[in-house]
């Protein structure tokens, strides 16, 4: 799955004016860029930092990122949903790298606040449709076998402002309801054996600890398939606002049923139709009915830089990159396009490529102040090919804010700014 | 590689006994410590956290770790070294799960303090036998094409009080100078090949701008092959504590070659022999002789729950917990004994087996308080088998701290504490 774009900078790289300026034809050859800034700590004076001892491990048990990278946050948008009974918070995709995120950066979207629980006094209840009703502490769960997946977490609502046209701009906020962690947790199908299944068991309530006691349905049969009882992300324990202590893992499926703060799992024999299945996380089409049910998250992908919070900041090679997830399974392949998917070209994916985690992927050019309009195409291993906003618009309509996974575009201006545009 | 440990409770697990008391012949099972705790936040009353309306998002841009887990931290051990000028603190491993570090809790090495380098200000400097010299910005690094490799990192001297007997009691103290994370960064190789080598360049000397200006040589074949200079951990720019912002990666090889705050590389036709390559980072043998340039960390192994600070809780189904890697490639087995190594049987690897990244595993049993003497054994892709420490002393004597990756044991006490202790 070679092509060009992603091979030809690859190979003839030392031919290649990489940073411009740089490359002189011998000698000492520099960055016009690397003489500004403080003369003091620059070549050949000797920093500061170098010059003076520097703390050591006592002050920081639990390190923090260095106090220049105060705008790498979590984001939100005070007239979307900033309320206490209503809010989220967007990951900065735009600032990160790589697959796994930092859990301080994940994204937030809660129904009633952030639950602070006691783990001394959390429980976990399993009742309903069981030979015998469980009732659960920390400790048992952590006794319980237990498996380590990555995973990605996207919310339903993710891109939903992106239905009725280009609106926000930034990557961090059409696409930072996006996330992936390494999880650590006993699979609820160990929990479900432990309680034993009647005969008509057939759905899962399961319910929060939060102020909305937030409920969704999950079908029994993806309960006993792959789903995670978590109490890990990245090695340590959950995040407050990741659901601490536990929560429900849901691979591939909207960030929604991953419930936080998990106390209750009730089987039963029908879905619950709760709250947030029927009059919210349904799909409006346009002809007033609702699709329901629309758990899984299909293929997607996104250009994380440039992009109108990561301009470009200098003519010569450019390196875009992004991340894409599916679902359905592994990314196959992501294609890039500089003209508005006129063109594409395949990307390079790099590092490892997991069942329904975020891949990275990159492609690499040369620009000279052309306007670009970018845009990113995620295909997964069943073969599925991420569409245009166009494309789903035609089937979907625009009543909905939930499962826009059309393919996102930047325009690059000539002065290296990015901002969020529909191409036609 | 399935053996009998393994698979014998994963398979009849709705059969066994997996929480003791909380499996009745049917009905409601409630485990007797499930009453335990503040009777008004227990079932069937509601508790505080779901009565009350939690915190929106606005107050948490960069998200900390609960209030409860406060024991989640690193630590450091006052009397070895705590010092500004020479510090360390270890990584909490058996707090965590999973293969993934968090960034804050990365053990800490430093040998002249924490540089705190303003990235506007940073250079770095590459410069010898090249056909030119460079001078890059951070802008510049972050404009050539880059990779994400998940890596463990183990300093040298990690587990090195063990030579002369057990005497540190937690796995944080005797194997805490591990993490594994993912890191972002340039391909070294890019970076020489930008300056051009000389016909007669063979190593490279590693500089860092912290105060004790941190030197390490190392092989060109090396730095061509597989080296970063990196600038992101997890997704998010380098912790100042390990290196912000640009870090030397230097896959399978001791920590220390590892540079932080890389400000120089210089190419040259030997190497330097540095402080700490002659003084530091050698291996004094029992006849006086040193060993110099022990560059690979040889495949290791610990169990980090049960352990010393990880103390059984309960009898019943026991979920026994480790790490293991090897700088020499992947790890291929884990090998796990309960009777300090007469009897051993294959471990479950779960999650990603990647190139010289933490693997973790799992080993499970019934424990009814009898005294266990815990061991793990990696056995790596070259075939290699982490030996006993008996076996490296036999070779190595006990004069250097350093390479010390022999089996641990653990004394599991009929009371459920856990011990280090040597077998003969």
């Amino acid at each position: 799955m070679k092509d060009d774009l992603a091979a030809s900078p690859r190979v003839p790289l030392s031919r290649r004016n990489l940073i411009k300026g740089a490359l002189g034809a011998g000698g000492a050859a520099l960055a016009s860029s690397a003489f500004a800034g403080n003369p003091k700590n620059l070549p050949p004076n000797v920093p500061d930092w170098t010059r003076t001892l520097g703390d050591g491990v006592a002050t920081r048990p639990y390190g923090q990122p260095s106090k220049f990278e105060k705008n790498v946050v979590r984001r939100d948008v005070s007239w979307l949903t900033a309320s206490r009974e209503s809010s989220v918070s967007f990951t900065p995709l735009h600032e990160l790298d790589g697959i796994i995120t930092p859990n301080g950066l994940c994204f937030e979207r809660h129904h009633g606040g952030i639950a602070e629980i006691d783990p001394e006094d959390y429980r976990l209840i399993v009742h309903g449709l069981t030979e015998k009703s469980l009732m659960l502490t920390l400790g048992d769960l952590k006794r319980f076998p237990r498996v380590n997946r990555i995973h990605f977490l996207e919310c339903a609502a993710n891109s939903g402002m992106e239905w009725r046209g280009a609106q926000l701009n930034g990557c961090q906020y059409t696409h930072g309801m996006v996330h992936c962690v390494q999880y650590t947790g006993v699979p609820l199908r160990l929990i479900l054996q432990e309680a034993g299944l009647k005969q008509n068991a057939k759905w899962i309530l399961a319910e929060g600890a939060d102020a909305a006691a937030m409920e969704r349905s999950v079908p029994i049969a993806k309960a006993l398939d792959d789903c995670l009882v978590a109490y890990r992300m990245n090695g340590e324990m959950l995040r407050p606002e990741q659901g601490y202590p536990v929560r429900l893992v849901v691979p591939g499926w909207e960030g929604n049923m991953w419930v936080k703060w998990l106390r209750r799992l009730k089987i039963g024999d029908e879905p619950w139709f709760a709250r947030e299945e029927t009059s919210k996380y349904t799909d409006l089409l346009a002809d007033g009915k609702a699709r329901q049910f629309t758990f899984v998250m299909d293929a997607k992908s996104v250009i994380t830089s440039p992009s109108p919070q990561a301009p470009v900041g200098a003519k010569g090679f450019l390196v875009i990159s992004g991340l894409a997830w599916s679902g359905r399974g592994k990314v196959k392949r992501v294609d890039v396009s500089l003209d508005g998917g006129r063109n594409w070209r395949t990307a390079t994916i790099d590092g490892p490529v997991l069942d329904r985690a975020c891949v990275r992927f990159y492609a690499e050019t040369e620009w000279n102040g052309e306007e670009l309009l970018l845009q990113s195409r995620a295909v997964d291993d069943t073969g599925y090919v991420q569409p245009s906003k166009n494309e789903l618009r035609k089937i979907r309509g625009t009543n909905s804010i939930y499962h826009n996974n059309g393919v996102q575009t930047w325009r690059v201006a000539p002065n290296g700014e990015v901002e969020n545009v529909e191409v036609s």
